[in-house]
């Protein structure tokens, strides 16, 4: 078990604090009893929604792009704890549109750790990078050292930023740490847009009732991380770097070793729903085909060695607690 | 020996094109019988000069950005060959101004490319890309499979521009091809800036007489490549995408197997300036220390075998052809 720390009082700042992880990472941060600020643009194709902090109770929210000097500029000067989550993270749309892509997901946080450099060098920053930035593994499990190569233009900008964190670490001594994350799933996904991922697709075809689509024949392997061990690794990155365990400028992988194919994955889903939808199988759509990787199995030893970090929740008991939480809140499906 | 083809009559754009590489491979192309398009921004930071092509007969000369769809999309529309040269090269202003790095080597080049794809899908695109790409080499001599971990912003957009053409051959299907040149050297660099690589401020600094400072012990290895060499290449690759010979998307070292100290590479162009210059040793300056890389030496040996090309210009040879075009063409130095 890693070392989380003391959050009492700690001024964290969220970006993408409104979406998926971002908004499940504020509210364990206020629930661990830090001041939180969140910063989100809630750019209408993304999975931000207001809604997602509705249970907060003294969460600061800030619309805005992460770039805006006059408006983001001040509260990192008062942050002491960055957690840099805001991206853009369809990959179709990278390619339908990779002027944007670029734009949010590399010149966006350029532009934001230039702030920081001049505002407050001496904040601790936690960026959630991709396993995308590897493409089609050469080989598996993916450990750090394996090569970079984006299969498309969302890999690609989303490895520039991790890049830039890095060399802000390491040239310009910022106290900075990158996670490359595996798929992740858990409350407060957007399940009402295709281009986010296959998993809230899935869940939310799943609770509909309607049939999943499997592409080929979904013997691709995945590991797939409940929300909730992302928050913890986040923060106890976030404490790594504050008491100097890892270095400024490390990049992780963050996965689990349970093993799972996507045809699988969606048997899982339909099964654990009661079984109102079903799984067919459909050759691959040849623009998404184009840019699938293969079988994916993340090395995540180092974190593991650096932190202690270790994923506490299996994919069956994270699915189920994951339909439970939209049944309950059944707006993400409207 | 390569396959250079027969470019009487051929439509040809050159970006970057006032530039030290782009000058040179204008000129040759049109020497070759090619119909010549140049477009270059004449950034005045960056090394273009309209007095590179003098010399020209009827190259057209076209003042833009690449970006520019007004300006340049009509030269797309008309090109069937594409040099993509352009591109900003200092290590050390990415470093002080980043977001105009990542503007000029990346997203500047994905507007370019969105721009071939809709106005003239069939051209064949070679690239300039950096073995910067590369970083701090974990082994020598470094292939294409090595690791990409650029140090510095610089080499982090240069790598997003070269992934760009990279996945518009593999997924989009453009004839593109990819070069990660290695340190080149010969007429029409620009000589009077200090941040555009060590080789012309070596020469200029010789052919001024003033001392030449090698920062640490000087025994860095490198692999310095002769301008000729490089346009061979550039015009060789362009054949090979046009007869099939290599993928689309595909990318290539091109270094020389001639490798050569930091120091030795002074003490070579004090020598063949006549010795009115020296060469001094002097400690790292902290910003530059922290982006060298250390030791570097290409394996081209894939190009090499792909297209038959070898460097054909040995160092001293191609230092002293260098240094007497530059005292014919005094203004270099001015």
């Amino acid at each position: 078990m890693g070392s989380v720390g003391n959050w009492v009082g700690r001024r964290c700042l969220v970006t993408g604090g409104m979406g998926f992880i971002g908004s499940n990472l504020a509210l364990t941060l206020e629930q661990a009893g830090a001041e939180v600020v969140v910063v989100d643009a809630l750019i209408p194709e993304h999975g931000g929604d207001r809604r997602n902090l509705s249970n907060a109770h003294d969460i600061r929210i800030v619309d805005s792009l992460i770039s805006n000097e006059s408006v983001v500029g001040p509260l990192i000067k008062k942050s002491d704890w960055i957690f840099n989550v805001a991206g853009q993270v369809s990959h179709h749309e990278s390619m339908t549109d990779p002027l944007r892509d670029l734009e949010l997901n590399a010149r966006e946080h350029l532009a934001f750790l230039e702030m920081v450099r001049r505002e407050n060098a001496d904040a601790v920053i936690v960026q959630t990078s991709t396993r995308q930035v590897y493409g089609r593994p050469l080989r598996t499990p993916v450990a750090e050292d394996h090569p970079t190569t984006p299969r498309d233009i969302n890999g690609v900008s989303k490895l520039a930023g991790e890049f830039f964190h890095r060399i802000y670490g390491s040239v310009h001594g910022l106290r900075t740490a990158s996670l490359r994350l595996t798929n992740v799933y858990g409350p407060r996904q957007c399940l009402n847009k295709t281009t986010l991922g296959f998993l809230p697709v899935f869940i939310s075809r799943a609770l509909r009732g309607e049939t999943i689509r499997v592409f080929g024949d979904g013997n691709q392997r995945r590991d797939c991380l409940h929300v909730d061990d992302v928050t913890a690794v986040l923060m106890e990155s976030a404490e790594a770097i504050a008491t100097d365990r890892i270095e400024k400028g490390s990049f992780f992988n963050v996965g689990t070793s349970e093993s799972i194919t996507v045809g699988n994955i969606a048997e899982v889903i339909v099964k654990t729903t009661g079984g109102a939808s079903r799984v067919a199988y459909e050759p691959w759509p040849k623009e998404l085909e184009m840019i699938d990787i293969g079988d994916f199995a993340t090395d995540f030893s180092q974190l593991s060695e650096a932190l202690g970090w270790f994923p506490r929740v299996a994919f069956s008991e994270g699915i189920a607690a994951t339909i439970e939480f939209y049944r309950e809140h059944s707006w993400y499906l409207s």
